[in-house]
């Protein structure tokens, strides 16, 4: 296999082009990770979440870390590593337009886009006014490709 | 969907019956995820890692957090949410068996389980000396399905 770095654009494409990635938070030392759906607008991962121990640790360490994976032939991959900053978007302070366009590009995943939050015995969920919203700013990123030689 | 917790003994068959998790480890409040490949046995998951970034940050601090994914028919999953302790295994303290049973299980995955932490020009692995073996003992495990109602 061959490795190689992607370029930032690369990274913005990769990360514009899917869906799911594993998000890293920690409060007081204690790592957690969790599945999430995000769009990728303008530097931010938008995302949605229920209430719950994620949101708990980022409202206290705004820190985290994602990454994104791309299956391609064979056994080759890319994968592109986040660092970033969470930052909680209230409806109060605006945003809808941001808000509208993530909740359009991850409403079909509505029903099991919260492996680890969504509760055995939630009530369906009718619209997104219970979720919190949330984006990500991109501080660093950094991805590779591996590629059959 | 209906979403049910599952049992202890469903979240180590799970486990057993997987390779690929995803990691979270923390050094100074900065989180860190990357996909590693595990081998399950008695309560720990057996591991073999590069030097680099997961290794340094699991030395300084042995809390990590790992989830373990499986896709069934349709939108139905499993996960498994694993709380636990990092382990190194240097090769003088003995651990032969668990090494050698972890190294069958997971050298298939050989040239892509590290996607994180294979390096561009990296030149080809030879054998598994040049490789850190881990363990993590777990502590807390949360398992969790959904399925089509």
């Amino acid at each position: 296999m061959h490795i190689r770095n992607l370029s930032n654009l690369e990274c913005t494409r990769l990360l514009s082009g899917n869906r799911l990635a594993h998000l890293a938070c920690a409060k007081d030392g204690k790592p957690y990770v969790v599945p999430i759906y995000f769009a990728y607008a303008e530097n931010y991962l938008y995302a949605f979440s229920m209430p719950g121990k994620k949101i708990e640790f980022m409202r206290a360490n705004p820190e985290v870390s994602l990454i994104v994976e791309e299956r391609g032939h064979g056994r080759e991959w890319k994968s592109v590593l986040v660092e970033g900053r969470f930052e909680e978007l209230p409806d109060r302070i605006g945003h809808k337009r941001e808000r509208d366009h993530a909740w359009s590009l991850l409403s079909k995943h509505f029903d099991w886009w919260e492996p680890g939050a969504l509760k055995p015995v939630t009530p369906p969920i009718s619209d997104h006014s219970e979720h919190i919203f949330f984006r990500v700013f991109v501080e660093q990123i950094y991805g590779r490709e591996a590629k059959e030689v």
